[in-house]
């Protein structure tokens, strides 16, 4: 496993052939496939072939190892990852799109040709996590994993709850500063997250992939005063990942929540991630660090080709995926969960009455509530905390509420989490 | 790697069984080794061979793997491992007392007869630090391994600091609810911390094992009111083992420290361990979890097995012992730490100058200091935040200000970590 090729020669690519170069010089880069072949770079690539064609390395006799950093879950990286397993070369990849989009049909056909795929970098940057999982901590039956698993979002809430700006003027620094990409769709719409929940969730339970049961919701709705609001009630918001499993059935899904902010994620800010794997042996295990940069991803591709030259060769689940359990999806509207409501109201009499009656009539019971004046004058909004209660059922309520005369905005609900 | 004998029925031993019967049954325990053979115990022992000769394990050809729970550095638990190993059998053990002590002399032995020493399970409980350090993070250059490495202790310090309780008390109260030995000095002494960073040490810098460099002090010293001074200054108190490698030296120690409020271990309460890793790539990674506990515990050694069984054969420090570091052992001495001093003194005119004086004269530096008075009459508590100086000049002023003429106590002091 000493031949390696590199598809894709961005931030990633040039960090693994840097490391790789520098520190492990019993590995050898053969071949690298990049865009643009006459752009200058700066790091020296002498002996190596340099090509445009990228699809040549998943045929090239002499690669073992295929580093697949293209990115995008079709085009050039599916066709290049396929082919490449077709012709008996191991991957790793940084890739979650791939991997939560054709996961499946890349692990049959990595079990078929007795190669592996690796994805240590695909997920939560250089934290081991998905060795961690899968060949430990998946063994004491996982009922829960979740975490912080976009640098970008969670960079964006933190400054928005730390500084004080919306969402729109964080997002623009962060694209300034590099935290956030030109096209922060996949990130701030929750996409990319998901991608790496739908993952863990297969890893950990024995599921197939399937990223089409992964409910998304992104960042992108938080208001400011929904940070001040959560942290009077002792929240904050974050995004996260989640997958849960219940006895036949299971959940995956992206969306702000409430944490509490004693709980050990709650401290996890600004582009960190942070994963927790709820066991039945271990009880609670919980990995920090950075999700996201060149170093760590280049670091956990790094571990992948070290594990795999040790002959460690991994089925990519830890299963192999003929053996996956078939378990139910549960649907979002069938979950459970606490939730915190933000209304704005008409300050008139009878107006609490009225919300007050619609949630005792959907039987929604109120954990804690406040109310304080609106900016919009003559307007007070009300910020309920519920106790857990079916989420068809709060979105019928939700319903309600927005069909009454006196209210300003759509009631803003997020649901809290743990 | 499916036959399996087990050395030590106690907590571990009988987790460890219980969790293979029930959910691993392509392993099989052959034969169990206990202390007395004819105690009633609630598990299944049919067609298992139960035996009081623990040796006979080491040479039972038909057993592939030997689970070794007896504990203890040496006697028993050495003498077995150590044939066991002769004859070609893997072990998993959650034994740090004896790997600590005789690590070098069993790994060597381990490589020479292409068998395993796997551990997971004497490091921070089911916390998979040792595979996280082993096959992924080492290869990042770690220049800082550092972390909360015995529960009792965290135990301890949490509930002293929580209900105000001294320490003979709260341990009393440790002992009655099963966190603490009824002889609790390996924990509170910290020599159990200082088994396991000396491991950790070894893990993550390639050098041989070597307990005999790593400094050790215990929690037994730390008195109520350092917490409360503590947390004015902004830190709580927390027992570390810490391992920290410069260019060709490292240290190994573990004692009471001072560590930032806001730090991400902080909070890592009662007798949860946690684990910080920084290396030059992915910057910091932190692992937090339960330390200890049967099920746990034996959750790591199942993941050993499982690990086994796929053919993983790891060499037990990562890197054959053959080619480790020779790295100099640096004197606590010669360390640098910023320090916390506590000093009660006669409340006169011109103590707190000639204490000034003297730090003045060695060269320590204040950053922060407070006096109050204390709860003797006449006398007054001063607390001193130190800048960051070498332990050797602390000591020498130490010494100094006890000689002092109004020292009520000798001066207390606590480092500083970070």
């Amino acid at each position: 496993m000493r031949n390696i090729g590199i598809a894709g020669f961005g931030t990633v690519g040039q960090a693994f052939f840097n490391q790789i170069s520098k520190n492990h010089k019993n590995f050898k880069v053969i071949q690298i496939a990049v865009k643009n072949i006459k752009k200058k770079r700066k790091v020296n690539l002498k002996n190596i072939k340099v090509t445009s064609k990228v699809q040549e390395l998943a045929t090239n006799p002499d690669i073992q190892v295929l580093v697949e950093c293209i990115g995008g879950s079709s085009g050039a990286a599916y066709k290049l990852v396929k082919t490449a397993l077709e012709n008996k070369k191991h991957i790793i990849t940084a890739n979650k799109a791939l991997l939560a989009m054709h996961g499946n049909e890349l692990v049959k056909l990595a079990e078929k040709n007795n190669v592996s795929i690796s994805y240590e970098a695909a997920i939560a940057g250089g934290i081991p996590v998905v060795k961690a999982v899968r060949e430990n901590l998946k063994y004491n039956n996982i009922s829960k994993i979740y975490g912080i698993l976009n640098g970008t979002c969670n960079y964006i809430l933190t400054k928005m709850e730390k500084e004080g700006k919306d969402f729109s003027l964080v997002l623009k620094d962060a694209q300034k500063l590099g935290f956030a990409e030109l096209d922060p769709t996949f990130d701030v719409k929750g996409i990319d997250a998901a991608h790496k929940i739908t993952l863990l969730s297969s890893l950990a339970f024995n599921v197939p992939i399937k990223f089409s049961s992964t409910y998304i919701e992104g960042v992108d709705k938080v208001e400011l005063d929904d940070f001040r609001f959560a942290k009077e009630f002792g929240y904050k918001i974050k995004l996260l990942g989640v997958a849960e499993r219940k006895k036949d059935s299971y959940e995956q899904r992206v969306h702000p929540c409430l944490i509490k902010e004693d709980s050990e994620i709650a401290k996890v800010e600004n582009e960190l991630n942070a994963v927790v794997i709820i066991d039945d042996m271990i009880g609670k295990t919980v990995l920090i660090g950075p999700g996201a940069g060149g170093k760590p991803t280049g670091a956990a591709i790094v571990a992948d080709l070290i594990d795999l030259n040790r002959g460690n060769i991994n089925l990519p689940l830890g299963n192999s995926i003929s053996q996956s359990k078939k378990l139910k999806n549960i649907d979002i509207l069938d979950s459970s969960f606490a939730y915190f409501l933000k209304i704005v109201v008409k300050d008139e009499v009878g107006v609490m009455r009225r919300i007050s009656d619609i949630l005792a009539r959907n039987k929604i019971s109120i954990d804690q509530q406040k109310q304080e004046h609106s900016n919009k004058r003559g307007y007070a909004t009300i910020v309920i905390i519920t106790h857990k209660i079916k989420e068809k059922i709060v979105l019928k309520a939700i319903k309600e509420i927005n069909n009454m005369k006196r209210i300003n905005n759509k009631v803003k609900f997020i649901r809290i989490e743990g």
